[in-house]
């Protein structure tokens, strides 16, 4: 595949003015690259995404700008998340990996939560003690790699789980969860 | 394993002033962590290396500060490479994910290289065309990627390769080879 | 290894009275088995175990008998977890997987958890809806698959959370918080 | 994919009454499932199987009853094997995990067999030496292990195997592997 | 996939003159094989190959001969690799290994190369110091290993890379670059 | 590791004479090399082996000649099969890839086997139809691929299987299979 693999070394001839994106990781590719691309319309679904017309990739396909500009904060936990995955990068597919961008207000925090398909799945958090903004790059092993909050997941799944059922695995009043459930 | 779960709960629980880095990434862990030390001095070696005794184990051992540090650009190409890897980040170990920050002057360039254990191996650069610095965050899928710059292994191998070999390869005059030879 | 096939071989011929356990599966083994010990005295540690020495495996290292009996399921969520992984089960070593039995009390649950190092990572949990008593058999794909449960991660890790770090990620009152903290 | 997350924590919502199966185990999703479909009527192929489209999974998908029940060991080997995988369970597609209840008449035994997809592939056998019937749970390192049982292959291959290779492979008259050839 | 089995069993009953190639080796396969096809005309495009039709599968799709026939020399470097992989050898796909056989002339060189997705990547290369022919039997683990001559891709790019990039990186003159990139 | 990418570049200059082996494959190391050593004395094991120190790793670590000599078949089966693997070529550790030679007399088989480590574990022979001697090149995707011939494994085993099992097994009269387990 000599002419995918010049293509690709051109690919990354690109200008890098702030913050641009280079990845370069591969678990287990099986050719150059598999740009991913929505399923196509027939209904048929395969494990991950289907490839790209390789005659049609091009440079735009590797490239995601803008990690430099900053994330919204203001809201209820004070931080903000800019993913940069195979779904806004296609170039990222069969990469295995993928990368982060998270903005914490003063006080900030990114609450509890685990990546279903890429991290150890512990459960982590991050929050920032400090008295000005900060910033974190973080990278994860899938392209894919996703996120469960935890907050989220427990109290504002849909359909509900049953009161009583929380209310016995967290040690609290059925009444407790439910006003939770409410907020979520 | 619950008592080493919540260790690297707290591990998380850092102060995150400027670009601090928060790698949450596994491929294969057989355990939560093993955070990678240096061969034992008694003569035996492994692939990867041994893990730190898990009672000794500390938030320290997940934090890298310094990625909001441009690099020094005064040089023959006009870039810095900053990794973070197993090497200064030994909880890297087992996370099969490293990330580096390249900083390049105007017109400087990473010039062409691959990564033997971590990327698809196929040679890339990156130009920096614009007159003014630019900064990547580039994320690689193991923890000790390693980098194999073109030039300097081909023409800068010690001991050297034969330069009628090289010359042969390259298509070029063998006194040329011996002078490239003498710069690298 | 002819020898060590054959001695596996004689291992299966064991005597099947009621639910012996024969696991027989292997992600990537190096060699026949790998029988899983304790990390040795002098202080190396290794990403999973050490091996038994070959010559001293025998049949009882790849037998775990027992899993007809039934846990007891008097505690507070009503359910039991018979755990069967390398470290009851050193054969299991190498073979990336393991064998839970669930036991459940009418209206017990096994609560909401994931499994950092074998399962998908999902949060999910089990009830037993019924008004009989349930068992379940679960398979994980890692031979020391660990389980974190939700609550007692959140709110029973040690060193406790700062209480408003987790109001904030629960959207409780601390004093809530504090509460929870108590109990786990 | 949040909803799918919420939608899979609702599957394992379920009725637990006697013996059902809660698989968790996961190789290298690429998502949080892809429950396998048998292979379009318009004859594409891939390596393992297709997904069902995601929109119409539900908790039927990953729910299997009945491992409660024995098998009949009224046949030549006095033994019967149940067999929960792909093929009758499509969520364990892409979760690299099996199961099967292996029932055993008194002296009863599951023969000299391999499995090609999933386990180390030693050849092993079990045999009840005991004076009652006898169960076992068995786990396998794949989502379709098969199974090559030995005698079957070697001597009831379809086309058949010339009895003179046989005869010399296993150091037999001629004349008796025709005899067992037509016994298979 | 009993059936199969057996088809792949009469698959190997081949007749071996000299140097036929019997490839028996499988890091992940789903099913017992997927012989590799081209992708269908209708523009569905995915990572590696669709399979063959497994009812057409013959022993055809197993065997490559011709080992034995000693390669063309007369060229510029005085080698000749002769390459089975899943693009000559359908039956290699999902077996994650391909050969390679390399003549060389005396003094001929296999020059400076690598193997993006099947090799460590290192740059390596082979010369021949005798003075008669030489034979090299290479085995790579990828059924599509690819290769990357460094010369050729660097060098010979198209489109072409800017002259005074690959001046600075090789800290030649750029006439010189030029110069090169016109042989190549 | 630069360095050690150097004395590897060195270890391939080698003189390729007749049939060289030039092993060039990688799965998944954390270094460049980690060359198998037996165990140590000190009763340490691990799953593989453990390194030789890199220090003192050369070119004779990476080659293994004779590949062109034919192997004796004068024997039972009238096949000769020169391995090549981790125990005779250190460098082939960790790189997942090893090698043999089969050598078939007029008549001669490779008789029915599986290799449990490396291939898809099917059971396949092969047979020389032709009136000449012939040479089969066989890759194996395991540093360590073992072999398990049917016959030996299930009528040689030490110690002995109970003949009544392996009669009722494969439908014979327990004195043929007394009389079997004799000859082997």
């Amino acid at each position: 595949m000599a002419m995918k693999s010049l293509t690709y070394f051109a690919v990354l001839y690109l200008l890098a003015l702030t913050l641009p994106l280079a990845i370069a990781s591969d678990p287990s590719p099986l050719q150059d690259f598999c740009v991913g691309v929505n399923t196509p319309a027939n209904g048929v679904f395969v494990n991950g995404k289907f490839c790209k017309d390789p005659m049609t990739v091009s440079a735009d396909d590797f490239y995601f700008p803008g990690l430099n500009i900053a994330g919204n904060v203001n809201n209820a936990v004070g931080s903000n998340v800019t993913t940069v995955n195979v779904n806004n990068l296609g170039g990222l597919n069969t990469f295995g990996i993928s990368l982060v961008r998270i903005d914490y207000a003063p006080n900030g925090q990114n609450p509890p939560h685990t990546h279903p398909r890429a991290t150890e799945g512990l459960i982590h958090f991050q929050f920032n003690l400090g008295h000005t903004p900060a910033v974190a790059i973080a990278a994860l092993s899938s392209q894919n790699a996703g996120v469960i909050t935890i907050a989220n997941t427990v109290f504002g799944s849909n359909p509900r789980i049953d009161p009583n059922v929380l209310a016995r695995a967290f040690q609290m009043d059925p009444n407790v969860v439910r006003d939770l459930q409410n907020r979520f």
